[in-house]
């Protein structure tokens, strides 16, 4: 066995508390190269006659990548302490894999051999409020989804979809224009509202805040954000604001105030200032979003700052009773920050979601103590990889899914959150080249896949357009105009993930992938319902062998609801181009 | 090149801040398989005409083990951002290795291919205190270190030394006589003194406090303690105290009220109860350390727990100005009682020493929010294993320290508790089978290795005994029993380490090290001092060349203190069975 791939380590994604009473273990191995894995584990105070008193278990294969298998085994330890190794075998080897190295035996004079997990305790136990795995967000661009109230529109606003968006222009779109559209979302089925910034700030996005305790006048007034989140919670829907504290903008008071006042400014701490005065050119002389002037890093080290901004986090909570946080640029700010972050906001509403903007691998974010999830960019970027754009193959997407699954904890996995695209990427009809086809493959994978799926608004009816500012076009509500039939199959597909809880919840399970003919086939298991989905991702009609055992299972095809019982050992399928098969196995 | 051995993982101790502006950056390869690695890397918004400006910089191969190759390279990201990969090369050979993958060419249309480390944010940087660095520990068990004052001995207290102890033996040690021996401990050298619990608590270890706010009375009262800390001090000399959070003892009052009163005791959620009427027998029905009833399990997740706790180590430090804490069992505690640890007692005095009892791998405490540093064990017992068990060869020895090494960030290991036995371990001399030579290079690897060197009161007089009570033996003060052997090769040791910077301070290099004549070779280099260390763990005498090319240079024999100009293009050294030699390196 190769000694070289075999990898574990505590903590983290190889071994975590899942929930209060349950320990998840998992090791990684090179693909193909063991034939079995048994955990051996015990409390470290088990002894009897000078020898550790050893258990075996044997662990399953949970799934593989292009370079490693993953091996899998839950363990419930009576008094919440384990010590454990791994005993690996594959035809007549055998070895023994414990922290101290590779052994042929399991010793049991000792247990500092072994890895240690040394006390479950609840308080560090990753914990995620539960509605997020049963809620479909819907990500709002407040100046493009509706223009409710023209009165409060900004100077120059331009009528509503008249031209395509500038990095500058204005439509009009505000909270009003949302509450007037709280039917069409209830209809969409949707059941939480992501809104980027409304705060006080002088850009269309409203990432350069100018104040963090008002909403901006071009947006509307407290009053209707509150009549906004009241509404959507009375429709059973969520509300969840950004949080952009990693910069602000260049006309929040405290930054003006160092403008002007340089060293001598009460606020020159609040921000990572290299120098006096300040200049914007060529680059700042101060940290900053990227090297944009116009947003100011704000030093969140400070306690001063940090004091501001968690009261910002605070009053929005108390006093509009919102349901989650989505942070921007989160990993640019200390973790420490995230840490009474995390304190202050679960104290005042303790399932409130806080959902982290990571772009890379988020693990030392996701120990509990920070965030609850984090936007999931390396699902994304797989899933347009392999259904909008073909880069890869079946198999290569069933190895990047497998492995992003592999990199979090389960109880993280059941909670994050899934994003075809978003104001920051190309829309996702225009991402797959208009074939409709192939965004309604996106919408299966994203709506059959766990966690908590979002969709950004107008996707739905496939608007398009390309990176920022083509992505930021005014939300189109004539229905001559949406595509129907994508909107149709959300919808269904919404529908379809309330009506069964094996569509959120369930556990992945690729059964098939193909590079040749470029089908993916999966089940998605909760509690005892299995669902099927087939999918055939090339433009030539595929006619496979379905890799389950069926013969004596009742199959419920739950796109047009026919249903049959597989009567013959083996079901064949035949599947149109870019196409889709989904059934339900239900027992006799 | 072998792609399943490539590891690397941002954070931790692969990639981490080792100052304010310095990152490092480690990756591990299959051992001997890769010629050359750089780094790929840069600031994420340099861009130029739609191309990321990569830059390319060699890294240094830190080290080897058995199955891998360690590399290192440090960076100063000019904006304390950082997106990376890996150039690997071998012959012909040439690999990307980034987040996502492996690579032919470096991609540049995008940084999200690549690791990333997204801000150095300076309160996140793992912090230790500096004198930690110049700091040889002594430890103390109180009950057995001297009798200063017999009239607080307790009942049935034995003549000092006038037996073996047993596990409920008293002999009345106490503050009083540590303060008689302080010009002891200056003679030899040290200057930090880790005393094992003193606080009120029946048994003669005291890890089964009774009130963490009281001295034990048959060690003395505040005054006194106040006096020996005022006194070390003076010295120089830096104490640490034992703080015993995981369980309290059986006598702790809350304790005592939720036996007496079962549910109805307003102490009831102090513990972890099971189930009333509380039982000790078989098993306690509480949780435990262990299963030992005595000591029943503190429930640190109880806010009024945590305050008292948090009041307890406030208290030592304001009251007395104890300069460090040593967490007794401290990975069954939560993470979160350890944060807010750290806070409190950081706040009231930031140079405090935070030291954790962790037998295990640690990392997970040791990422700057925890502890300053743990009981370095794995250290312990690879010293152990070659030098007085000669289990291992000088290879293997040298593999299982460059594997300790690696396993932490480098900022880790420069405070690193290094520790050759204690309480809770067999003497030294018994585990070397009273073979002084053994133990003298035993104390001569500690005390030229990097770190916070600790020494167990006695051993270095050669005192002997196996497992507890053996290895608590009372003190041997008559000198004509002390091995003076012994003790003048330590004092000589603890000189040189503080005359020369490179023996604390000093960057390990294994230059050598053979299986067959079990000699080790290294150097310690700081800034531009090296100390050139050869040992023989033989019984052989052996015959070497100088794996270094010295020609031009003074060698100083820091042993005999004689020098002499090297002229050979090699030299070779004769060292006896057993012995070393000790040379720091000059230039003419
Ligand atoms: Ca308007
Ligand atoms: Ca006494």
């Amino acid at each position: 066995m190769f000694k070289e791939a075999i990898y574990h380590r505590p903590k983290d994604n190889f071994a975590y508390a899942y929930d209060e009473k349950t320990l998840h273990i998992r090791l990684r191995t090179k693909k193909d190269d063991v034939e079995a894995v048994h955990l051996l584990y015990a409390d470290p105070y088990e002894w009897k006659d000078g020898v550790w008193q050893l258990n075996r278990a044997p662990m399953v294969k949970s799934g593989f990548d292009d370079l490693f298998d993953y091996w899998f085994i839950e363990v419930i330890p009576p008094y919440r302490r384990l010590r454990y190794g791994f005993e690996l075998t594959s035809g007549n080897e055998k070895i023994v894999y414990t922290e101290k190295g590779f052994y042929h035996e399991a010793p049991t004079d000792d247990t500092a051999y072994y890895f240690c997990f040394p006390f479950l305790n609840k308080i560090d136990v990753f914990h995620a409020p539960e509605w997020v795995k049963d809620t479909v967000w819907y990500q709002i661009f407040p100046e493009r989804f509706a223009n409710g109230n023209p009165a409060i529109d900004p100077e120059g606003t331009l009528p509503w979809a008249s031209e395509d968006p500038t990095p500058t222009s204005f439509f009009g779109g505000d909270l009003e224009g949302i509450i007037q559209h709280l039917d069409y979302l209830v209809d969409l089925g949707v059941n939480g509202i992501y809104l980027t910034p409304i705060f006080h700030a002088p850009s269309n996005h409203k990432y350069d805040t100018t104040n963090y305790f008002e909403i901006d006048p071009h947006f509307g007034d407290k009053q209707t954000f509150k009549k906004l989140v009241d509404l959507c919670h009375e429709k059973g829907i969520r509300v969840m604001l950004d949080a952009v504290f990693n910069h602000c903008g260049y006309y929040f008071a405290p930054f003006q105030d160092v403008l002007k006042n340089g060293e001598a400014s009460k606020y020159k701490d609040w921000f990572h200032i290299h120098e006096f005065p300040l200049q914007t050119t060529p680059r700042p002389n101060y940290d900053a979003f990227a090297f944009v002037a116009q947003m100011p890093k704000l030093n969140t080290e400070n306690p001063e700052v940090k004091k501001y901004l968690l009261d910002v986090a605070a009053y929005w909570i108390q006093e509009f009773d919102i349901d989650g946080w989505r942070l921007d640029v989160a990993n640019e700010i200390d973790h420490q920050f995230w840490r009474e972050f995390r304190q202050v906001v679960k104290s005042m509403k303790p399932d409130v979601y806080i959902l982290g903007e990571i772009w890379h691998d988020a693990m030392p974010w996701l120990r509990g103590d920070q965030f609850d999830a984090v936007m999931n960019y390396p699902f994304t970027n797989g899933a347009i990889r392999f259904f909008a754009k073909n880069e890869i193959g079946a198999k290569q997407f069933a190895n990047i899914i497998t492995n992003v699954l592999h990199s979090y904890p389960e109880n993280v996995n059941e909670v994050a959150f899934h994003l075809l695209g978003s104001h920051d990427t190309p829309r996702i009809l225009t991402v797959c080249d208009n074939d409709v086809r192939k965004v309604k493959l996106l919408f299966l994978f994203q709506l059959s896949f766990t966690g908590s799926p979002c969709i950004y608004y107008g996707d739905e009816i496939g608007m398009t357009g390309g990176q920022d500012p083509g992505c930021r076009k005014c939300m189109v509500w004539e229905e001559e105009k949406q595509n129907r039939d994508i909107l149709e199959h959300v919808k269904k597909l919404i529908a379809l993930r309330k009506a069964h809880p094996a569509f959120r919840r369930g556990k992945i399970t690729f059964m098939d992938a193909s590079d040749e003919s470029n089908h993916l086939i999966y089940t998605k298991t909760y509690l005892d319902e299995t669902i099927l989905v087939m999918i055939n991702n090339s433009s030539k009609e595929i006619d496979i062998t379905v890799p389950l055992s069926l013969k004596g299972k009742w199959l419920v095809n739950l796109w047009t609801n026919e249903q049959f019982a597989a009567e013959a050992e083996t079901l064949r399928a035949a599947i149109p181009p870019y196409s889709f098969l989904l059934y339900q196995i239900k027992n006799w």
